[in-house]
């Protein structure tokens, strides 16, 4: 499939008015390129759901910390377009930084309260940079559907919220995660590790399996949940557990009962790399506590 | 004409994509009701400059402080309607505060700089308010071109700064500040004037006219320009100025000597109401100080 260009707001408006002409409807699938099957599934996904698809790549520095990986990203545009070349994908949006963020640039969206937990709390001013730089993609865009994968739940969550409030003419779809064979979720940030790391990562996974497992048996104390994931986690020395939270999988709230739509989310160090993970799962209980 | 109405976002959206349908272009030209002849001559340049017109009638009680006047502020929808009946007017959109801001509303949008000066200084908070609302409108009405009051400078600055960081799909334009007889810039907060209030208050455009032709007649100095302002409202009794500021009119920056686009803009209190007004003019300099 040829795929059609755009690299500033300005083009990629005029491509996809051309791209959803005639009634047809356009999912975005928004991505800070460093493409993996993770990415590549929320394409299919969108393909299967709208008639045009547009994939955006830029790695947003909007969304991070001073003391974060924003030069060490890895960058490989004609990679990611090779790997779009054999997708059911129609156009990329290529917008660089001085496109994005010109001289001057001084708006900013926030979401207060969702956007201070789990990552916010971890990252302070992540979630704006990412509600930022969304907004931004879908006002240029002007998308029926976006594309969100369920790894990062929160930030599913925050743009969720952000669509809802701000009357948005979008509806917000998450893809899940996609995992390696070992149970590693896929992460653009996985190539920071070396074989030994990589060797010790797949523990993330399996301590929240454990963590949900638990909760299928009854375990109903988000405490027990918390200490399951970092007493799993200690038998990995190379991880450093950052947080392990169980919280209400749309409010992010923490909860004093495992009960309803439940999320457990952790955020882990392995070496150079930062990774977050989780799981949710719905805790039905009918009648009062046990 | 009659006159369609819409009182949630999806139905407002619905409505919208019916006016606009077949190319036709919408304007928007969004008030807190109360409506005077500053609000109807914007509406009537909107429908000279589009197809279809809609006004929106929204008390935000966002951009109000804790102290301000959100409890007084005049609300007589059934006038406004009437008013708007023998306008060129396709389509109202009256929101109520719960649809606009429902439970556990979080999203807050913001533009840096330009909304802490003048009266963003004077009221915190009035901007985040005003540009999480106008945004709000422009996502369910998405118009064409979002018509705004020159009498609110600072807001026009705001919101083109707003539409332009955040790739929306709008023009912004501006309408000339409408004045009574004597000069008093018409705001809805004029009725809060009793008659010995009201006798005062043209002298705010009389001192920004006395600055305004200072400037003409050579003077650069910014505090003179002041000087003049605050002087002649000192003949004005019942007038407690609050600030005058000389300043860029599109940066909003306070200028160091009176050249290139500027902005004088005033707030002021007379008795219960809280008035402002600014001169915005142009000063070329050939060359260089004199």
């Amino acid at each position: 499939m040829t795929l059609s260009r755009a690299t500033t707001p300005e083009a990629v408006r005029r491509l996809s008015r051309k791209l959803r002409s005639r009634g047809k409807r356009l999912a975005l699938v928004p991505t800070m390129g460093a493409l993996h099957e993770g990415h590549l599934s929320l394409v299919r996904l969108a393909a299967r759901d709208a008639d045009r698809v547009m994939v955006s790549l830029f790695v947003n520095p909007l969304q991070f910390g001073p003391q974060e990986d924003l030069g060490s990203y890895p960058r490989d545009t004609r990679r990611d377009l090779g790997l779009l070349a054999g997708e059911p994908v129609d156009a990329v949006y290529l917008p660089t930084g001085e496109t994005m963020y010109p001289e001057g640039f001084a708006a900013r969206v926030t979401v207060s309260g969702l956007d201070s937990r789990l990552e916010g709390a971890a990252r302070p001013g992540h979630f704006v940079g990412v509600c930022t730089v969304v907004l931004k993609l879908l006002n240029a865009v002007e998308p029926d559907v976006l594309w969100l994968g369920q790894k990062d739940a929160q930030q599913c969550a925050v743009l969720e919220r952000l669509v809802r409030d701000l009357d948005l003419p979008v509806r917000v779809k998450r893809g899940p995660t996609v995992r390696e064979p070992d149970g590693l979720a896929m992460s653009s940030r996985n190539a920071y590790l070396n074989p030994e790391e990589r060797a010790q990562a797949p523990a993330l996974f399996q301590a929240l399996r454990l963590a949900q497992a638990a909760a299928r048996s009854g375990e109903r104390d988000p405490g027990a949940l918390r200490a399951l994931v970092s007493g799993h986690l200690a038998g990995a020395p190379l991880a450093r557990l950052e947080y392990v939270e169980v919280v209400d999988a749309r409010t992010l709230e923490p909860l004093a009962r495992v009960a309803g739509d439940v999320l457990v989310a952790l955020a882990c160090r392995i070496g150079p790399a930062r990774l977050i993970d989780n799981v949710r799962f719905r805790v039905a209980e009918p009648g009062a506590a046990r």
